[in-house]
């Protein structure tokens, strides 16, 4: 793979120190871990392997909607590629690069080394290497584009659930799904717990495991995908709608709140259908990938989401969507 | 080529009449020009064209550092592309497509018709397709990341001028370069003149034109190559040091100010070098891409870069570069 590194950068942005730093300063201290080859051209040169299409996903973190003001930077560098990654695993896709455009109101260099140290150190993890992008003064906002690869036409999609597949999601042994939106819950002071309840799941909101491996191993396998970010049942419409068909889902998986593991957001797990068919097959490339997955509903004919208690019985209430941070 | 759309959106943004405007309604009204496809999946997949690679550049404005809070949206919607679209010219790159991420304070509706309105008119003419992207609310915020193609190892690059090439800069016959610089300082209140003269000058500020057609006729001709965004002599300097060369420059074509075409910025003119027996070729590819070139220098062995007047006599004074809007 030929990359030649492409990274912009504001020369007026000022260090701790009250001088400016330069655009090689910035970028050479923090984002260039290849200075031999300088700040390169003005694009990133990146070579597609035959064969294969990109899967390509972009997200904008913006402070105090995305994360808190105070929130440890190397967690921020985590989790704002880990959420791009999580766009790839949700298709299948194997990670390959990434750009970043980094708007900053002021250069700290305390918190820029941790937020290059939390990115490059899952970026490693995936071999996800980081080819271009730009730097700028101005409020704290973090875009990343990440490129991913699958062989031509086996992208996973949503379009695919079919009537009779069953639900799966990912990371439900121990209650993944909704211990971010408790975690974010008991930050904003509206769940009152003590310190050790709020370390058990913290992590869960601020450094999410993307589901790569397990997203590239389901490929073939589920017959539709997505990434928990806005609620799993949310989600789940997504791909109800996409595919027009309905579904059934259980709720005596859920250990802790109905809501938040219905409706919390920001899980990253991976949500997606497959067959009855593919049950042992599902098992075998779990285990290999390290992360359980567990059957949580069918898919029907009869449009619509029926959600059900741990009797079978219908539940009414409706559950709204993951509203991020900002109040209306 | 097969596209799959990927448009994502917060969906607690507020409409001008206070109701909130759902991921749905802000993406199908303004960026959503196959709603036929619906929101689309959790990446984009893009489809590379066999035996080329892929040139991509990411770039983010920011509010009152690249741009007046009160600048035409529509103008702001071509900018926001031009500028990466000059980043592939640069490179000989050919458009393919685009993602978007987008920060909005609040859902202007006029405002958002005239933003996507300039946006798309410019991605229409270089058939560049808008794959995907974020919207989310926050500061004023627009981050673009670009993908063009180039034959396998054609790509421009800024390392490979030659001792004896010949200096061009593109679209000088008019006098462009330095004109950009121009209205800015009018429009900030430091030069005085009356409507006319900005009106001549305001859209080299606000709508830039991307030498794409000339940048692809380049490629094979031109031996390095780069855009003009922060001053023609500090961006020629990211030649000289990529290559290990030294340039002299003459001044004679310049009819305005000195200080604005050598280091006012934000012109988006290509700068490019080629040996003196690709003339003719150069003459020719120029008239087909309609865009005029000009000679303005030659590249030297010896290191440093000597700026000369009419008389060819050095001209002492040093030029800083451009520094976006803020003063520090």
């Amino acid at each position: 793979m030929r990359v030649s590194i492409r990274l912009k950068s504001d020369s007026r942005l000022r260090g701790n120190d009250g001088r400016f730093m330069g655009e090689f300063d910035l970028i050479n201290t923090f984002f260039n871990r290849r200075p031999e080859q300088g700040i390169g051209d003005d694009c990133a040169v990146f070579t597609p392997t035959a064969g294969m299409q990109l899967c390509i996903s972009s997200d904008m973190l913006v402070e105090g909607r995305h994360f808190f003001p105070d929130v440890n930077s190397e967690a921020l560098g985590h989790k704002a590629l880990a959420v791009n990654l999580s766009d790839l695993a949700a298709c299948g896709a194997t990670p390959r690069a990434f750009t970043l455009a980094l708007a900053l109101p002021e250069v700290n260099e305390a918190w820029l080394a941790g937020f290059s140290r939390g990115l490059f150190a899952l970026a490693d993890l995936h071999n996800c290497t980081l080819i271009g992008g730009d730097t700028t003064k101005g409020p704290l906002n973090i875009c990343i584009t990440v490129f991913g690869e699958v062989p031509a036409g086996k992208a996973m999609l949503r379009s695919g659930a079919k009537v009779g597949d069953d639900i799966y999601v990912s990371g439900t042994d121990i209650d993944h799904v909704g211990q971010a939106r408790l975690a974010l819950e008991i930050l904003r002071g509206n769940i009152k717990t003590d310190s050790t309840a709020l370390e058990s799941v913290r992590h869960r909101l601020e450094r999410p495991t993307p589901r790569v491996n397990l997203g590239v191993a389901l490929r073939g396998v589920a017959t539709s995908c997505i990434d928990i970010s806005d609620g799993l049942l949310g989600d789940l419409g997504h791909i109800l709608k996409a595919s027009d068909v309905g579904a059934s889902v259980q709720t005596d998986w859920i250990k802790g709140s109905l809501e938040f593991a219905l409706a919390g957001g920001d899980d990253y797990e991976l949500l997606f259908t497959a067959p009855p068919s593919q049950k042992n097959a599902l098992q075998a490339l779990s285990s290999k990938a390290s992360t359980r997955v567990t059957c949580i509903g069918q898919v029907s004919r009869e449009l619509g989401l029926r959600v059900q208690d741990e009797a079978g019985l219908p539940i009414g209430k409706s559950f709204s969507s993951f509203d991020h941070f900002s109040s209306p």
